[in-house]
């Protein structure tokens, strides 16, 4: 743990930070002290004129041609290559397109597919009731459309550990790496290895790690993973997801959203599904142009960090952030959720606070913006690329304003509409 | 069948025109006669701005709090409200969201499940051997991984007519209203009468119909639609596609793709799954932001079309190109495949040339552009709202010259890679 006892101290740290000259890449609204980028990363620099460039001359002077000049077509696949070494992988391996709950969908129905072929009978999907709700629901629907006695299982629900769930049943474990609203992360080498020994296949979601910690995928031997963009990569709002498949998986499955752009040879326009090799596969339809252009602009960022530095940084932000909340706010009922232990967090810190909806409404009022979830739950998002030692010191002093004078607004709580 | 003897003919059309204004609205580059609408529609005029302040101004000054503050959260219901009078439905029937593959997949698994329900043992899908292929691989990728006995069969291939296919195991027919190659047109009415009275359920595919000619899905007593955004209705590349659902489906399916944006309460983070009632099921996840900015832009210009006079100019248009092509270029091996009666015709021309993929280079050359289908297809995209009489005129002087010349680029024929 770093000690920090004064602004200073915080400002010294800045100058000495090689993340520093990243913030500049990013365009930081006045006044404001950004503690959201897991919800919706900052905006790169060089966004607007791209948008221009993609808007303008792309789309409005070449029109169709563009596909092929400007690259449209290959912009899955290119901004996957960009990605994949971010995450622990390779060109290849990774396509950018569709939403993360649509490759949720990919990535479990190739999991299921290879399982019935391989281990007949296994029938158990594996996750955790605290994961976030939308790969719940996708595996839900899968198991209910498919018909055919697959069972969910949830951590935190039927059993309290992995290990009491893992048997001969399941067929795979869907986790989120980062927990969304704790923080808490999983080991994700460990996890994987104790699923394949139990014959499982492994998926994880990436959404609130990708672009904020080191990530192998490779190393780890994971079969999928799948993510969003639009978080601690800052390819913009709703910005197309990504899904990243081992290679061992990636031509034995036959993906039931096999749209066109998953076809060997999509333009000749065959009546006959002939599916492609490799990622491509796992493409489906046309992919939003505009917003992927967008989401480029994150990712060349993304592919310059030293990922090991990204670390150093979130860790000593978010040990920053507990200390000067447990020394400055200490009188109240402030409870910390995400994990002390660097091990076993993520990159960004949570307290339980009664009053938190209201005292998140009276942060954004003083331009400091972090995050609501329910139940009661305050979500501090570490970006160390663009958010500063002062600016925790900055965070926390206002917020241990607001706590000490109790003057939070009281209105009744309502969805504050945030996206995760 | 109009007579335009000269070029002058065809001004004097041109100052008549009461869709004349519309072509301001759009950026129609320099030196260009844009036959390919209805791969990509033309840039709203619109376009540039809006991309600007969705991009610098609401994600880059607003970050999260631009989803309530700038309706992003809206957008799927917004401009599917927009949308829905332009194909014959209203408000609440819509949804714009991910890609026409992934819409047909939710269609086709709700008419699937519905029928379960009210007609076991139906477990036949109908469709069409020269349907887009994408509509042909998503049924067949459902099928294969739903794997209880689903068979497809296609007109123009297990038999010649729908009639001929109809029967009690019948349980959907998904086509597509007008054909992409021809540009043939179903009767949208008698043909789902005629699925009806078989007691199967009907989707249609209005990829190259909406925005291009009137359509009346709610009189029509149409169970489910889809379509693209980006051709007729101009929301630019790869824009959200849409989903329209008669009211009396919307409640009754729990569609597989149900991820958070589909649930009743997405914010209470509830670890199951409860459906939101309307046409908010047919959700999944989160949208691409800037890229549905620019669908909205060509949404508000279709909402102010009247349909009709759409329809009538559409059809002056190809009767036009058709009549000039057949006066002019006469001596040369072009065959007319699109329907020469109105009531079969969508809104673009197609004719098959041997040396058809090397002329339309030539022509792209010239600065006419149309597009190019395997196999041997010029395809004349009519897109009413920008396109002008004089543009049809010169087009076919055009690709007169070119063909007297004989001149053609005799290059190995490739794939041009235009995006239908």
């Amino acid at each position: 743990m770093t000690t920090f006892a004064t602004r200073e101290d915080c400002a010294r740290a800045d100058l000495q930070d090689p993340l520093a000259p990243f913030r500049e890449r990013f365009v930081i609204p006045e006044g404001v002290i950004y503690l959201d980028g897991n919800s919706l990363g900052a905006m790169p620099v060089d966004a607007p004129a791209r948008a221009a460039e993609v808007v303008t001359q792309e789309w409005g002077q070449g029109l169709i041609g563009s596909w092929n000049k400007h690259g449209w077509f290959d912009m899955p696949s290119r901004l996957g290559d960009l990605l994949s070494p971010v995450i622990g992988g390779h060109a290849g391996q990774t396509v950018v397109t569709d939403t993360t709950s649509i490759n949720l969908f990919k990535a479990l129905a190739a999991a299921l597919t290879i399982q019935e072929a391989d281990n007949p009978g296994r029938r158990v999907i594996i996750s955790e009731r605290d994961n976030f709700p939308t790969d719940l629901y996708i595996i839900e629907g899968m198991t209910a459309f498919l018909d055919r006695g697959y069972q969910i299982k949830l951590i935190g629900q039927d059993a309290d550990t992995l290990e009491d769930l893992l048997d001969e049943q399941v067929a795979a474990v869907a986790l989120s790496h980062a927990n969304y609203r704790t923080g808490a992360l999983w080991d994700m080498a460990a996890v994987t290895a104790q699923v394949h020994d139990a014959g499982a296949l492994m998926i994880w979601d990436l959404c609130h790690t990708a672009g904020a910690l080191p990530i192998e995928l490779s190393a780890c031997n994971v079969d999928f993973a799948i993510g969003c963009s639009y978080k601690y990569l800052n390819g913009g709002p709703g910005a197309p997801a990504f899904i990243w498949v081992s290679e061992a998986h990636q031509n034995r499955f036959w993906q039931p959203l096999s749209g066109w752009w998953s076809h060997r040879a999509p333009f000749e326009m065959s009546p006959k599904y002939d599916a492609a090799d490799g990622i491509q596969r796992f493409l489906c339809g046309t992919q939003p142009i505009t917003s992927m252009a967008m989401a480029e602009c994150g990712f060349k960022i993304a592919a310059e960090v030293d990922q090991a530095e990204l670390r150093r940084k979130s860790l000593a932000l978010t040990d920053l952030f507990i200390e000067l909340v447990e020394a400055t706010c200490g009188d109240h009922p402030l409870t910390l959720i995400t994990p002390r232990s660097h091990r076993d967090r993520g990159s960004h810190v949570s307290f339980r606070l009664p009053e938190g909806y209201a005292v998140v409404n009276m942060l954004v009022s003083r331009g400091v913006i972090p995050d609501y979830r329910e139940p009661e739950v305050i979500r501090i998002g570490v970006t160390p690329l663009y958010l500063r030692y002062v600016d925790v010191w900055d965070a926390v002093a206002i917020l241990a304003d607001i706590l000490a004078t109790g003057a939070w607004d009281t209105e009744e709580r309502r969805r504050r509409g945030a996206v995760t």
